[in-house]
């Protein structure tokens, strides 16, 4: 704590902790806020996208480069570091109690094209920031505490994300390492770039019993904490995802010719059916949420009326009953605009992603340490996919911190979370540690 | 009459004559509907394109080798034949009174790519097969007649309709013959390649004062008068059309991770303003029309809100005042849909097309010679454009005669007109014309 305060003083950042208010003050943070905002702002200039953010896709040379950084620091900071077969960036802290599973918790590195600098970024770095407390603070620890760093999370690059989580607790997909990217590069070709080996990807699956958490900290990605103005939020669990593809058949006609009452228009029964969408989502109260990201029409010129039309609908939610009975509804709306505008419309089930609930324990925990902190707190789900989803399905208990993305936006050069946001959820995760550690009936 | 009948009996095809019930008798016709026809097959072979229907776009090879065909049947059968600068065809039969003012009719018969066999080949064969059949009636009228094949109606090579008859009533639009193609080729190259001075084209245009009408038959490329059983359709004119393109700015967001209630969903803004256009066009009775051909939603992907969709709507209507007062109706709605999903929503118009009515004279001539040979006959508008807009915008009255399209369908391998209707509406523009030459005050 005297550290915090001697930051506070000594670096030119006196303003941060004064602009905090009631709700942070430093002798709150055991973490230092500081080394975590620079070592973010060193990684953020790996892979700057001269057209603005960064890119630094999975599996790249940008990526590359960050790894290594990043691996060079692990060591230098005195972490049991190593790289699996599947480009998992792995440092462990040993415990006083080698029997004991491990602690897990990291994130990624990895990022969308033209991306921010703390999605990802922000869960792999605190990780390590705690890890540095710890060693700073000489703090021992029953568990062993290992940080890792999932590969290529964000899947742009091949397409599927979450590959490095997925690959280490159920394996690649069938074929999956013969992908190949739009230069014609196999992904295989990537581990062998990053002196891997594809055939033995196998050897970075994990045993489920030798952990007993993973915890991964994120930027919400969404405006929900942003705009109530609430510090952490307490991931109930990652959100299932169905995905459908819609076709809309009508007739392909002469916009000039063909009286309005006579039309099979595809693109009114689409534009329709995307209102059915969004009041069928919103028919009961909840956190799901509904959307319809394109739309295509053919023969897609002005002067034809569209015979016809394709489009997605992707539905989200934490339970799969919610998520089957707003597809119910929809398609029950489809077949009454399909009768009343003679277009018949056909769905197909795309995806069909599990939602990926957390550890209730594990929430309490989060819920209490950040209280204690001084930090506001909601319990939440998280929208959008992160690797805990795999650690979460394949049996590990998950834990999720949330911190507030700036207006929600992400993916995005305009993608903000506030530093003093990055060090709360970083305390967060630091105090969970050791609050699991300590209550841990093993 | 006789010679109907000689047909009917001679060659293989009396099924026809027995097919048509009441409505029509063989006796009714004075046009050679089996020479029509033969000549209509015959052109069909021109072009054929082997993945279905006929590829003769204006200005190409299969364009050229139908006019060179069409052009060898006119010297044949004797007229004074001659092609102009602008490379339409025109073929004249001389009036007994060389100072009246000449009746023109005719359309074209470059076709779109896999376009059907009638649309601008009726209207072409039908004037020819007038002439063929003054002339073995050696019946002598006071005006001089004369046939016209306009040049690339269509436009679709090139991007702009109607060029000849745009050519020789106003002259090309300004650069218009240095416009290049996807091969990069001038359109001028090709009047070249057709024997023609491109710099010369000026010498196309011709005096309105010259002309007394300008008669076309055309297939309908609309439903109602094969819906409704209606064997002549009057032309009341050729609809304005306005087009505008309209974009809706909202905000692209996570689909995971904004709430439904905090999205600026332009996706569906826009399904609400489609929804729109259809309610605002239909709220009023007449027969205008309105169109929203595609949609293009940025980023476009299924797990993305998106920001931004751009969309066409198209308005057609005979009379200016429609299609103001739908366009106002729909930024009205426009506006309210803005306000309630945070959505901008802009117009611009990018075409303003004036509508062109046909001679309210004409008009009544056509209906009582369809009627008097005892064709049902129906008033209507023309929702496609036509050659005959450039003449009537230009000053010469025009009439035309629209005939059933099979299902309303066009610009399609599957355009059928049944060959009696073919011959019907040859037989009124055969009529028309006639009575014309009968009763003009000149």
């Amino acid at each position: 704590m005297k550290r915090g305060i001697v930051v506070a003083v000594f670096f030119i950042l006196p303003m941060i902790f004064i602009s905090q208010g009631e709700s942070m003050k430093a002798e709150n943070l055991h973490i230092n806020s500081q080394r975590l905002q620079k070592l973010l702002t060193e990684l953020a200039e790996i892979g700057k996208d001269p057209d603005g953010g960064i890119s630094r896709l999975g599996f790249s040379e940008a990526d590359r480069v960050s790894r290594e950084w990043l691996i060079a620091k692990m060591k230098e900071a005195g972490l049991e570091v190593w790289v699996d077969q599947a480009a998992n960036i792995h440092g462990r802290r040993a415990g006083t109690d080698p029997s004991l599973p491990i602690i897990l918790f990291g994130s990624h590195i990895d990022t969308v094209p033209q991306g921010g600098r703390f999605d990802g970024s922000l869960g792999s770095l605190a990780a390590f920031e705690v890890l540095l407390t710890l060693q700073d603070e000489r703090t021992s620890t029953r568990h062993p505490l290992q940080m890792v760093v999932w590969s290529n999370e964000e899947g742009v690059h091949y397409g599927k994300g979450i590959f490095g989580s997925r690959a280490a607790t159920k394996g690649p997909d069938p074929g999956e390492l013969d992908d190949t990217d739009e230069e014609g590069i196999p992904l295989r070709e990537w581990l062998t770039r990053y002196d891997l080996d594809p055939d033995t990807i196998d050897t970075a699956r994990i045993d489920k019993d030798d952990y007993s958490a993973f915890l991964e900290i994120h930027v919400e990605q969404g405006s929900v904490l942003y705009r109530r103005d609430i510090q952490i939020g307490v991931v109930q669990g990652i959100v299932g995802i169905d995905r459908y593809d819609v076709t809309l058949s009508g007739a392909a006609n002469h916009a000039g010719t063909t009286p309005m009452d006579e039309r099979r228009d595809a693109m009114l029964a689409a534009a329709r059916l995307i209102q059915a969408v969004r009041e069928e989502v919103m028919a009961k109260p909840g956190a799901q949420v509904g959307n319809v990201g394109w739309l295509r029409a053919s023969p897609g010129a002005p002067n034809v009326v569209p015979g016809l039309v394709k489009m997605p609908i992707e539905l989200r939610d934490l339970k799969r009953e919610v998520l089957e009975d707003m597809i119910t509804r929809i398609r029950s709306r489809a077949d009454t605009i399909a009768e009343e505008t003679h277009v018949s419309i056909s769905f197909s089930r795309t995806a069909e992603d599990e939602g990926s609930p957390t550890d209730p324990a594990l929430q309490d925990i989060i819920e209490k340490v950040a209280q204690d902190a001084g930090f506001t707190t909601l319990r939440m789900p998280s929208g959008a996919g992160h690797d805990a989803q795999a650690l979460g399905r394949f049996g590990v208990p998950i834990g999720m911190i949330f911190v507030p993305s700036k207006d929600g936006i992400s993916h995005s050069p305009k993608e903000w979370t506030d530093w003093e946001d990055c060090a709360r959820g970083t305390e967060v995760l630091y105090r969970t540690i050791l609050e699991l550690d300590k209550s841990s009936k093993q």
